[in-house]
């Protein structure tokens, strides 16, 4: 791998993601507090503890129907923060333009994110601005950290899960991806297809007081659910079964993930948390994040099993089982 | 300057950048937390306070003589943090990669990044990956956030500032810019041309554990000491006066400087301070500047005063008196 160089699927979130950064960075900044297997980082503070995480968002195009690079910077950050059962407080982001970009569209950027942030709760506290020339650079890249409150003594962390436990989807998937897609003109794509980028934390604030026992949670970016499924199943030395026809699905998803051969469970979402949770706690929480606008389509989607083999699996609505592997490829380039 | 188009000077550090962050930024981000005149917010944090700053390094070449990107990306936040006295505590790190960059090179960055942090007492605590296509971007781009703790109740901050006060420079000017410059090959630059890039949080903490009062500190990185001394005298409503014959310079640095056609006060340094102070503090704060490794250059080199216009004026070694204005052109692109 040393004499190897950089391949766009390292930035996939997949397996090649995964070994890049236990390879170099987790070896390079090993410390106690470094927390590779999750978005962000439950840091001792005083007599107290916070949350910090970080994301850099080079999406193409900027702006896609649902959003722009501005609302997804903070909703990112904002939800990394969430799925560790932490409130935001402070939002830090750095910029890179490049030479020739539109200040009027950095402006309309900027607002999206102040909106995001207020939606959130969240302040954006200090930045940076660097500036780099035509052709190394692609518009703006944002990067963005932030702070969290924990509001919740429990430990939410894939160790946490146990066979038995329920698997929940928040919402319909692989709409982000394909929104992206689609303003890309590329494949043609038609139809109502929409990001769901959103800030999720004061949907899991409401199960959080609610007193909602959870295991883990994650927001199923880069790599979709698939992907997520398999690295909490990998760190928990558990199997999960997903039902196929569980999954939330719009026909504006199935019909492009059809057209370009996609799976829709790799596509990314930015708007979607997995929630393992006791399967004693699932019709409350079900209850809860229904009556939330961005937890609607919430549905119990699969269950955690021991198995020999730690494996993700569909069982397909013909009752046929096949495996949900990790993917180290790259199939949908910069979508965050 | 809606209609109008980022330039390269918008990321130089001076008045178009100022314009910009003001006019963008701090515009659509206004909230009481926000701290646009300095590098870095002190933020309420439970019953205490916090400090939090971020910075994006897109410096080329990746390698320099004295440093390279990743050490730059943890000083530069470290620093951040010093300035406000505040020690550094976390550190989050987002890199994007372009494609086709060689992975051993990235472990060297890792590498340094982590040597940094260890001489600063940092962790490096979370981070993120993304990688673009060729030409989209410049082999490694890396932005750092950092999170600090206050070791003194005293508030540092450009407000601070009174007619009187003595302005120390921790170290001689100019040894970064110029051995960036020196690395591209591009003006046939030679001799010991070397970046100054250091963590200058344990120096600070010398000044503030000896109960040295302290009204204003910043590290004078793009626009050099000249744009950080036009910054604080604007904010401050006074004037500053520098004595040309003090500001410590290398050999190399002046030749350098002279060949170019630069003045040495705006090239970037990013391992020396500029501290404003009450003009009693002076002597015992030099002697414990001197007695750090980072400090043993570090002079008095100038003095407020009150005028009615605000101005940082170049008292020469010929005793005329010249204005160091901020400038708005871009001087050494990509330095840090």
């Amino acid at each position: 791998m040393k004499n190897d160089i950089i391949q766009l699927s390292h930035g996939a979130g997949g397996r090649q993601t995964q070994r890049l950064v236990s390879r170099i960075f987790a070896a390079a900044f090993e410390n106690p507090c470094l927390d590779v297997l999750n978005d962000a980082s439950v840091l001792p503070w005083e007599q107290d503890r916070l949350v910090m995480t970080t994301d850099t968002y080079v999406v193409t195009p900027l702006f896609f129907p649902g959003g722009d690079i501005g609302r997804l910077a903070v909703c990112g950050t904002v939800n990394d923060l969430a799925v560790m059962g932490a409130m935001p407080v402070y939002i830090s982001t750095g910029f890179i333009l490049e030479e020739g970009f539109a200040i009027a569209d950095l402006e309309k950027i900027a607002s999206s994110m102040r909106q995001a942030a207020d939606e959130a709760g969240a302040v954006i506290v200090t930045g940076d601005t660097k500036v780099v020339p035509k052709h190394k650079g692609d518009g703006v890249f944002i990067n963005t950290a932030g702070i969290g409150r924990l509001v919740s003594e429990q430990t939410i962390s894939a160790e946490q899960i146990r066979p038995g436990d329920a698997v929940i989807l928040t919402g319909s998937v692989g709409n982000h991806g394909l929104a992206v897609i689609s303003a890309r003109g590329e494949f043609g794509l038609k139809g109502p297809l929409r990001s769901d980028v959103a800030p999720l934390s004061g949907m899991v604030q409401d199960l959080l007081r609610a007193g909602i026992r959870i295991h883990a949670m994650r927001d199923a970016t880069r790599g979709g659910v698939a992907t997520v499924l398999n690295e909490l199943a990998e760190t928990a030395g558990v199997s999960i079964t997903v039902n196929e026809s569980a999954v939330p699905l719009s026909e504006a998803v199935h019909s492009a993930c059809t057209i370009l051969g996609f799976d829709p469970l790799y596509v990314a979402n930015e708007g979607l948390l997995v929630i393992v949770l006791p399967a004693g706690e699932t019709e409350n929480a079900l209850q809860i994040l229904r009556g939330h606008k961005y937890g609607s389509e919430a549905v119990h989607a699969g269950e955690v099993h021991q198995e020999a083999n730690h494996c993700v699996y569909l069982k397909t609505a013909i009752g046929s089982r096949r495996m949900l592997n990790m993917r180290s490829g790259e199939q949908l380039p910069r979508i965050c």
